[in-house]
């Protein structure tokens, strides 16, 4: 019967069998200290016998072991256990001495990233590198929890597309049985399609950007969130339905995994009772006033501009988000609802420590208005790619909007990563493709 | 304030709001029924009023209204409450009669499927196929639940990849930044390598294959729950876990969905304490017995024998669910455990009321014995595309095994339709990319 070593506490004074991974190795003569890794944590044993030690010999970290041993109360050591009076049995051994030292803390450093992501297989074996990607599944979890108990119904689209209806730069294309096909960048046109079915759904999928940049910010293969709400009053309904989802993910995970995240140095999670909200032209103002530096005739806010406000928000309303609204009409894209009136689109950008996370529009519903807009923007209504798309339009849909909400930047700010990739296991950008 | 439809009766003689789609229309002079749909579900409204019903002459099905009226019981009413005294409010209208009646049963014959796509977007509007997508969502979550509660990580693992290691005739290749990827036909590799880290993960997410076949079996997009779980005592708790998580799921599932599970006319849930288990070598026995067709040649069951076997697993033993075992040695691939004394691979398949659903193998871990495997098998491991896959064997991997289950397939079943597209909102096949 194998014991997990995070119940080994429970079983003080009794001979148990643990098994996992030779995690570090102290050999001190006739005193040696043997840490365990199993998936529940570490433990160290203490081996004295020279029969058992001597199984080791030549045995490298990774090493797959079976250790019994009695289970001795001790303060000094982590955990509070160790396990004295081992027997050794090597399940399955590693002989060459690993590329990379597991149990030390692991570069982050822009200018190791190359190596970390080069030594992923062996480096997410870190306890701090398997801390990040358990928050990761955690915040994901929760995620689904809040949308699922909001009514939303998780759905699964295609990433197989025929048509680049927006223009093809940056799409990735493959031949598909003799026809092209793309890789979706967004489920955007399905999902409001669906909204025509189930009025609120979701959907965390991949989504593929044929972007040539390398920037802490983005990958080309990405985590998406995608909600989509219909029969809302207004935008504010689909802003506080996002914000509800994502303070109750944080304010979750902060709870489930507080220990994981402050040895992350993960920071202080600060969250209002209501998001704060300041329209693109407020914060391009105050920016500009701050830093000397016009940005009112930017479209969208540029990343400083980004960093500037979530400052503001966290020092001076204790909130780690803010929403930037009202983006102009010049931002407009052909399927956002307008308000001609204030002259604005109905808009906004979720901002996270620094960072745009989410876009969250309210759409253009009406068949009509649509097919105007589209109009407008040179677009072809009867390329076939729009075909099935304005069915939805044509047939009904209610007023609806959502957002687009990047999970990998989620993972990635939650825990204070200074690049998206340290938040994705196998990360894809334009230099790599590996592991 | 909206009031949801499925709320209506515990309003009995109030006056509600309700905002939905015009989903039937019956106009019978004076007396006029009209039904409306939400999220919730359907209510009929009497319109008596010529200058409410007038507001919806030329509103088509799939017109968005807005209905305030009084709730009032009748228990010949479906829902038990109609609404009456109704004002009419159109929010959206829809002019245009629609392909389709979204009202009427939606025909799933083999020979109307391509219509049944053609018109996705307005056929998923009907109740019935709702219904199985709501039981999809279902199945995933309990899946999803089944394996946190155990313990299993969920992982996220990118679908570009490098290399086509094992031939590339069913991978989809693209160009990527100048080289080629490739969209991963399954996480196995990167699950494996995910083991030496959490020792138990799980993944549900696309995989893609470039077979060009059209059968009621296949799709080119596929949605896949992987599993993989490392120090296992053996293959039988690998098939214990999987079994459970779907035993589980399935229990779940048919208890919080019974209704709609009814009302899809899914068949009745038989599930034994324990799977029955078959050799590949018994089932070929029976079958070849029972036929007079010699299959006993044959290194996988034929479509048949599938069928042939779980028939009689829910017939004479009271189970929808049947493992086949033992798979010959000639089946085995590179990666999975073979008992050469037994001489066989320890590989099983789950079967589901007639089909495979998951491939279940244990998997060869010793990284010595690997290399020859895949020697034997005249594989190249100095191949780049192994390189960071055997490097999570060389530094230590124990016993593991897992799945790949097909959750179109599992979805399929669970319903009782005849081809696995059906359970898929936006199929990919070989001839259809759209909608």
């Amino acid at each position: 019967m194998r014991t997990l070593v995070r119940d080994l506490p429970k079983n003080t004074d009794k001979t148990v069998t643990i098994q996992g991974w030779l995690h570090k190795k102290r050999l001190l003569g006739g005193l040696n200290f043997i840490t365990v890794r199993d998936r529940s944590g570490v433990v160290q044993s203490l081996i004295e016998d020279k029969i058992e030690i001597e199984k080791l010999r030549g045995m490298q970290i990774g090493t797959v072991v079976e250790f019994a041993g009695k289970v001795v109360a001790d303060e000094r050591a982590p955990g509070g256990v160790e396990l004295h009076d081992v027997k050794v049995a090597v399940v399955s051994p590693v002989t060459d001495e690993p590329p990379i030292e597991i149990d030390k803390p692991i570069s982050h450093k822009p200018e190791h990233l190359e190596t970390l992501f080069e030594n992923r297989v062996l480096g997410l074996r870190n306890l701090q590198e398997q801390k990040i990607f358990k928050v990761r599944a955690a915040l994901t979890q929760a995620l689904r929890e809040y949308l699922v108990e909001n009514e939303f119904i998780e759905i699964d689209t295609p990433k197989l597309i025929a048509e680049a209806t927006e223009g093809g730069a940056e799409l990735f294309e493959l031949e598909y049985f003799g026809q092209h096909a793309y890789l979706a960048q967004s489920p955007q046109f399905y999902k409001q399609i669906m909204v025509g079915v189930f009025e609120r759904v979701f959907e965390i999928n991949h989504a593929y950007r044929a972007e040539p940049s390398a920037t802490t910010r983005h990958v080309s293969e990405l985590t998406m969130l995608d909600i989509e709400m219909g029969f809302v009053k207004d935008h504010q309904e689909v802003l506080d339905t996002i914000g509800g989802t994502v303070k109750h993910t944080l304010t979750k995970v902060y709870e489930s995994y507080a220990d994981e995240l402050k040895s992350l140095q993960a920071p202080e999670l600060k969250l209002a009772d209501d998001i704060p909200a300041f329209t693109i032209a407020e914060i391009h103002e105050r920016y500009t006033k701050a830093t000397k530096t016009d940005t009112t005739k930017e479209k969208d806010l540029i990343p400083d501009e980004e960093r500037f406000i979530c400052d503001y928000a966290r020092k001076e309303l204790g909130s780690d988000l803010v929403y930037a609204t009202d983006f102009p009409l010049e931002a407009a894209k052909f399927y956002h609802k307008v308000d001609a009136v204030k002259g604005v689109t109905k808009w906004a950008d979720l901002l996270f420590r620094g960072i745009e996370i989410a876009t969250c529009p309210l759409r253009e519903n009406a068949y009509e208005q649509m097919i105007k807009q589209m109009t407008d923007a040179g677009l072809d209504v009867d390329h076939p790619g729009f075909k099935y798309y304005l069915q939805a339009f044509k047939y009904g849909l209610p007023v609806h909007g959502g957002c687009g909400l990047g999970v990998d930047r989620l993972v990635q700010k939650t825990i204070g990563l200074n690049n998206v990739k340290e938040a994705i296991l196998f990360p894809r950008d334009i230099h790599r493709l590996t592991p």
